[in-house]
């Protein structure tokens, strides 16, 4: 296939590879020119602005950090709407809130194209082995013109419904692991606290009710799971900054539709506590040191 | 063994009926003299109280509401401490406070006795079925005498560590489970109101970073898992004013600590607002009905 | 001095009248004709456009719901920006967030235009009786500068500091009012379940620490505030639907600055429950049926 | 009047002192001999057990430190009530949970006693210029037989009703004070942080609907009231972990109440930890240095 190609940074450039690999044609852009030089090294051509690169292609896939650059990139002056054909498809892979994929879809509609929501999970570890969740927001149809597309890209092709769909379920799983990862947190502190070991707390916890991914496999206190980022100071793996920019996406998505999420406001100031002190960049396990007596007032 | 066993409750009962099952003597104890007829049809002999029951035994049982039951029947007038020999093991498998446990503990070893506090998990199934989960606190030694007593109730014999350890690991597995059901439930709400299918959703939480045993074996949206209390109108299940009592002994024993629990501290009042409203018979679960907007829970 | 005027809604229309009491011309625009009439019968020139009415004028005044709207009358085609002259100070009374109003600023200043962010509080009585409260964020010239035209809509005319200090003073204002409102509310209901008259207990309320406007100016348990509109079934205030508008605004700008708000955000998922049940146009201090065993909101 | 007091601690012996003062006859109990020392170099007698004080006097006073205190010097060996003459009547100052005072009101019925719940607010500088305020549960009659006692070491003898609702007042004032000083501490941090001069914000927020006490009178933020303990580096106030204990009063009555206190649930994590970080003896208003960015994660 042709495909156009828009952001290629952590999770872009990787996703662009595979795209590559699987034999499709590219037509690249990012405003940064390493980012592209590695791509065009790879075979893929670099365009000039995302107009450019949407021209004479079947899909146009755009990999952004914030609802604000897809806007740009799709209805800004050279923006792919102003260069596209109609029928082409446009894939979006990045995390932003519903009521923009709803406008950009009807943005694209307007045009004669057709636009999904595709976000992923995985990390950049699941970009570059192929091996990413994409989580598709689009009718039937759209869903299976997509999905050859995205398995180049991704092991689980996961249709969640109608347009805006695949952030919905992509915003809400990462509501629930942000409450989580703070509960256990709060858990293994308050055990640690009252005497028992870590790890045979973590142990019950994980043969019980309390189960779940955040104590299983990411427990968020140092030597409960050997290879879970708390066991190397909190490095490598989701960032709060993250975590945080998907609080912030379930919390306005909340306050749109008028829903509660008591929890979910709550564990977002922890994180943007965490974030305050310095530790955005460290993974999201890390919340725990607001529970664990190492510091002062 | 020649057990004494006080406490024929819901639990209580079932447990005793365990023990005889397993070829073991008991002496039983109960105000309600129809939870007693039960037992002494099935072969135990009724005792007038505790302190009768406790003499001329090897273990001594306890199954209380709440620790002053406990304490009453421990040093009481006619209380266990009064007609206890030494050297007689005490386990106590209510749920109560690790503060209370250490208090017990001094008194029972004043008098020669050895106290073990070994919580269960598992409900009335478990405690019928005889497949419970006991978390025990204790010395290794006192561990392995209660061994074998234990088995006869349930699968599962956890050390947990020192004295009062049990109830720690109950307290905080139960604590990441009353958090995680808020959590589930108002991601599931949400999602539901941004127009995503409640199972398409479930089924990408529980294989996704969300994934949890509140969401995978006790979601509380209805239908997501046919099993659940919340396909059955939440019957049948852990009842609010249970979590609502965990939580609170989480809640003192982290204010004695000085310990944070910002979100169990917020899902108890969740949880409140459920028995307020007069649900708290409710299984927990339903706590969802906070976050969907159906009127009144 | 000639005046554009752009926003005649609630609050605008009734101080766009104060202005031409007190002799000042105006252009004015909004979208609906019914608002512009209104004031054209007082002596004020409709004009089609932001543009039109921001042409030969002194001064242009703001008054619009959102940082959208704002954005579009001011750098929209036929927006403000377009028609002005150097020199000309734009006054936005909108509440908006502060970083929007930093950018605005960078527009305007780019024109050669001063942007002075000046929200009001004192609702629509206030803004009647030319009794409201500015809080304006601008260099000290520019509050000077604006001083004159804002006495002859408010009382008090309150510098706050540099370019959005305005909207920082009034959102971190409403912040502590959302907050005391709901804690106010728990406390009351608290009261009431255990048994305190609640007159009594707002009587001692008031004249002890817990004293605050929430409390003994708009109490929100019926009867004992008697001007207070809990005391006439919640209608007449400020709205919950405002109160959650600010909130949101405190949240993101909480959000973007890495601060913390725990209270905060909590309370914004009250006021977001009692709006998804249908009391969105309900007085903000209605909360307190969140508390009251009542049934539904 | 000849009365018996029980406790002096910081705020009972300058109590005790000031009924000295007003030419009642005291005997007094302590288990600190030094305490007892300084009231009967003022005239006291001082008696070797509760039960020995409270011989031969028309009041007891108690001012102790927990409900337990207050059990055990009623109902104890050598507790009062063994010692008392029908008809004394018992006052209690010491701030405790409202149903401990309705068991204890009923043990003292049963004895044929008057047992008054009359907590104080105004800290040991109220207790020692005999200006506390007293918030007194009991009948009419009991009101009007106790306030001249009262009247020797307070200013204000306020009324709250029947048994136990002096309690229920004092309990939730301080819920109220909890949740505004909190709230209060994130807005003044917040606004710190988006630029806006802290004593400015101070004076809009006093001004404005956010006026409370916290804010007004003892602001959390150094140097916006002079007088407030912020400004002497939050000593010689009211310390963290009173705030502590009363918010945990609070949450265990409404636990019993089956009421939600959400946004008091959470204040309390707040000051938690604080005291886990070693701040349980500063001023409460202290909470703000968990917003305000000068520490590590």
């Amino acid at each position: 296939m042709k495909i156009g190609f828009i952001g290629l940074g952590n999770m872009g450039a990787p996703m662009a590879h595979n795209l590559l690999k699987a034999g499709h044609t590219l037509n690249v852009f990012d405003l940064n020119p390493h980012a592209v030089q590695s791509l065009t090294a790879a075979g893929a051509t670099a365009k000039e602005t995302p107009k450019a690169a949407s021209t004479d292609v079947e899909y146009v896939i755009t990999m952004l950090p914030a609802a604000a650059h897809v806007r740009a990139v799709l209805a800004g002056a050279d923006g792919i709407l102003a260069g596209i054909a109609k029928n082409v498809t446009i894939i979006d892979s990045s995390t932003i809130d519903p009521a923009s994929v709803t406008t950009f879809a009807e943005l694209a509609n307007l045009n004669g194209n057709t636009f999904v929501d595709a976000p992923v999970s995985g990390g950049t570890g699941g970009a570059t082995a192929g091996t990413l969740t994409f989580m598709v927001g689009g009718s039937p149809t759209a869903y299976e013109h997509v999905k050859p597309v995205l398995q180049a890209m991704g092991k689980n092709i996961v249709h969640c419904g109608e347009t805006s769909t695949g952030q919905v379920a992509k915003i809400c799983n990462n509501l629930v692991l942000g409450i989580t990862m703070a509960g256990v947190s709060e858990a293994m502190a308050l055990g640690e606290a009252l005497g028992i070991d870590p790890k045979v707390l973590g142990g019950i916890i994980n043969t019980s009710t309390g189960r779940c991914w955040s104590s299983d496999t990411y427990n968020p206190f140092p030597g409960v799971i050997e290879t879970a980022p708390s066991t190397r100071g909190y490095t490598g793996g989701f960032g709060t900054d993250l975590m945080l920019k998907d609080l912030g996406l379930a919390t306005d998505a909340a306050r749109l539709a008028r829903q509660p999420i008591y929890l979910g406001a709550l564990a977002a100031q922890l994180y943007q506590t965490m974030s305050s002190k310095g530790a955005g960049k460290l993974d999201f396990s890390a919340v725990i040191k607001l529970y664990r007596n190492e510091g002062d007032a």
